[in-house]
């Protein structure tokens, strides 16, 4: 098994030999890794090592990383193994930031937990945040908004796996790169003024410490890289996690968080796009429903003959609202039992008494107020079908916009991976009814789940794939969405149930 | 000329060419440099890139450092020259510690003072000094002291040069193996305990901030590597500067400081030894009279008719006391007038009325108290020529060893450098005449002055030398000399004047 946990036993110094305790640790771990490329121990480290190596009698477990080629001591423990040694993988994202402990040594999670993200309290928005950050001292409050979180979050998670912070030797952190300078106190500036430049796009492994993260003293922090302002280390990270870079035939991930994001390729190459800068994306894709939680309708159905609507709701609880994936399949029925036009528009002789009219705005009520736990009724207005249809459009958009890029016609994907919260919960058949997603057989459609927190969770656990994640930025080439006339053309055909041209999606039913 | 200032002037960026400002930089360094190795840029320093490039509309100058093959920017500056930009060479001496200002672009010595290891307070002895480290917040107490007496000496020397000491980005120190790891903060605890076991010989480049000294808040700080216990930076770092390493034929570097360390060898192979641990040593080479200051007897003439005494003192300042190069002096001209014997007992019928004698022990008035500045006749004892013979000796029998380790005559040997204060005063002549030094011609002889600090300003302004240091230490075989048999009988066949076989000394006229 993969692991950056390694078992040194160290010769015993002689007069004949008086190399360096940090020296002779070093060739040691040259010998055990049978690399030629450097290994660093810091000062700090060296410090202790003289102590340390004589009271565990040369042996001990040394954890290290992998940064740029070299290698780097992380942190040294008893070679017994009487103290566990653990790692913390994050994915940072906008408004809720997810932390999973894992033993470096077994590669299991220990436990998991997350937080929304207490940035949120200077601004939900990430643009309002990245204002803040010009304020004096606004970066640092920014970035220690998270850090006293996620010490608290960290410190909880050691007590639910029985170790001590100081167990922990490893930090992976996964986000996007305006939430990753935040967190690092790198002003985001330039990244939201043309040309939109980050600080740095690669980062150099740091010591947790320098940003006040309550670990082992000499732990290490990896962030993910970025590739510009608009696609993020948590993509990176997204295709790390899917294995895309690895296969010969190509596959498609997307990722629809704040932003869409979407990655193409296969092992030779890979091309991406992000819709955040996209104006068909304002409102985004996101805002069409509620975040998922209990008593949230995820999934819809409609008797095509009685029209009846059976829905469920996460956890079985009494219904307060629909989330994305509910809102998809809502679609979807509306349309297939013709209650929907293919322009979008209610049908109101086919909604029956569920159209309701108020202020001039047409609504359709999904739950009646005596079903709904709002004690209201849950009800979708034709504005919200139009906004899901300028969502599902650019979604569609871009996916048609990267793949003519390189001459791949989508159907003839192997693999479509959807990641994300949304990945999950989405009905892919639904997706493809409204045209939103290409007209795929349904096992091509694989949900990832939380692709970030995976990606950071591969890094902290299979050392092989470190070096996976410099050849994933230098292979994926990067398109600027916000900068392509085409991209506006497809834009206005995709803004029909499922497209102006229903021949791309011959498995949905033609009106 | 070699510099490690790098003038770069950015590509502006764009939204063809979104690569983040620290990444930009370091391959426009990497093109700067010629150089497929990484450029590590800290995230201290990527904090300030955007603005800084921006403020400086894309021209700047780089100070950059190399260690263990990759490349480390030390700071930024403005493209213009407007700040000067410059590095601190420290020879760490045991009792003495000489601080250099260079401008690293021009590569010209600004300034240079030295002050008295301010660790003398906790013990004169290296021994001690190391006991102490021991003790609770010992280690820190002992780097402390040097850092803050380093701090001050830094800012005077920025206000000769007329800058800032935020306009220095580099340190190079080059000291023995026990002043590095107490500068360092490394316990020396193991390095003078069997087997003699430093915490690291190679060291890695730290913020100089890390030690709290006060330079630019990005600059670095080197620490010369040691080969071990007994053999430190300095020595390294002095090697480098005399060049042994790089000339085809064989010479030999002396550097007698609190040790007598030799190194022998040319561009394809060095041995070195030093003479601290061996017995024969005790008391020294350097205990043979006082430092050099005013009023210091340095040189000494004997008329070999009329046996006056022709004295020579540093300054020309009336006659305070002797040094080591006029204690030489001295012994070899009364041993040509037979003042002398062989075995280096007066012969009080060629001393007159110079020889006095004291509670059993002879004295030879140097200077008569009505001449002396202190008002008491400057004498020599029969004991302080007998420790001198005995450090004569033991000079010598260094030299023999490490000679004969490598089956080479000290007759062949090309060039013969004698490095310290002890090599710039001494009188080749004289030490040849009491069988301390070999008998070459007098020009085979050369003085390197303070090698340590002349090897620390190499490190500082000739780039290309960088990779000689690492090199130098790998080429170097140490032979540990307190180990070795041969030592002892060599020792005694040297504590005759010149020595026992006289045919080793032929311009030594014969008794």
């Amino acid at each position: 098994m993969e692991s950056w946990v390694r078992k040194i036993s160290l010769h015993e110094p002689s007069l004949k030999d008086n190399t360096g305790d940090a020296d002779r640790l070093a060739n040691a771990l040259k010998r055990d890794l049978k690399t030629d490329n450097p290994v660093e121990i810091d000062l700090q480290l060296i410090r202790q090592l003289p102590e340390f190596i004589r009271r565990w009698s040369h042996q001990l477990r040394c954890v290290i990383f992998k940064d740029r080629g070299k290698y780097v001591l992380a942190g040294i423990s008893d070679g017994e193994g009487i103290r566990p040694i653990a790692g913390i993988a994050v994915d940072l994202g906008t408004s809720r930031v997810v932390v999973r402990l894992i033993n470096l040594e077994t590669n299991e999670t220990l436990a998991e937990s997350a937080f929304d993200n207490p940035q949120a309290a200077i601004g939900p928005d990430i643009l309002v945040r990245i204002h803040h950050a010009d304020t004096p001292s606004g970066l640092e409050e920014l970035s220690d908004l998270i850090v006293r979180e996620l010490n608290r979050t960290i410190k909880h998670l050691c007590q639910q796996g029985e170790m001590e912070t100081t167990d922990i030797y490893l930090i992976v952190v996964s986000g996007n790169t305006a939430m990753t300078h935040l967190f690092l106190k790198l002003n985001p500036h330039w990244i939201i003024r043309e040309p939109y430049i980050p600080a740095a796009n690669r980062l150099p492994l740091i010591k947790a410490a320098e940003l006040g993260i309550s670990i082992n003293s000499t732990g290490r922090l990896m962030a993910f890289p970025n590739i510009g302002s608009y696609f993020g280390g948590d993509l990176i990270s997204g295709v790390l996690y899917s294995g895309i870079h690895l296969q010969e035939e190509t596959s498609i991930m997307v990722d629809v968080g704040t932003n869409a994001e979407v990655v193409l390729g296969n092992r030779h190459w890979l091309i991406a796009c992000a819709g955040a800068a996209g104006p068909a994306l304002e409102g985004g894709v996101t805002r069409m429903g509620m975040m998922a939680g209990a008593g949230v309708i995820d999934r819809v159905t409609i008797d095509p003959e009685t029209h009846d609507f059976q829905i469920h709701t996460i956890e079985e609880k009494p219904p307060v609202g629909i989330c994305g994936s509910g809102l998809i399949d809502l679609a979807a029925n509306l349309f297939s039992t013709q209650m929907l036009d293919i322009r979008g528009k209610f049908v109101a002789s086919n909604c029956g008494n569920r159209l309701i009219e108020k202020n001039g705005i047409d609504y359709l009520v999904i739950v009646p107020e005596t079903e709904s736990a709002t004690g209201k009724a849950l009800t979708i207005s034709q504005p919200d079908i139009e906004s899901l249809i300028r969502s599902k459009a650019a979604m569609f958009s871009i996916l048609e916009t990267i793949s003519t890029t390189v001459g791949i016609n989508l159907d003839t994907l192997s693999r479509f991976y959807v990641a994300g919260t949304f990945g999950s919960f989405i009905n892919p058949a639904s997706a493809i009814t409204i045209g939103m997603l290409p007209d795929l057989p349904i096992e091509s459609y694989q949900p990832l789940g939380n692709s970030s927190l995976g990606g950071a969770t591969l890094a902290l656990t299979k050392p092989s794939c470190i070096d996976d994640i410099d050849k994933i930025r230098g292979k994926i080439t990067y398109l600027e969405l916000n900068v392509n006339q085409d991209f506006m053309n497809r834009f206005s055909a995709a803004k029909f149930l499922p497209h102006t041209d229903p021949s791309r999606f011959p498995s949905v039913p033609p009106r």
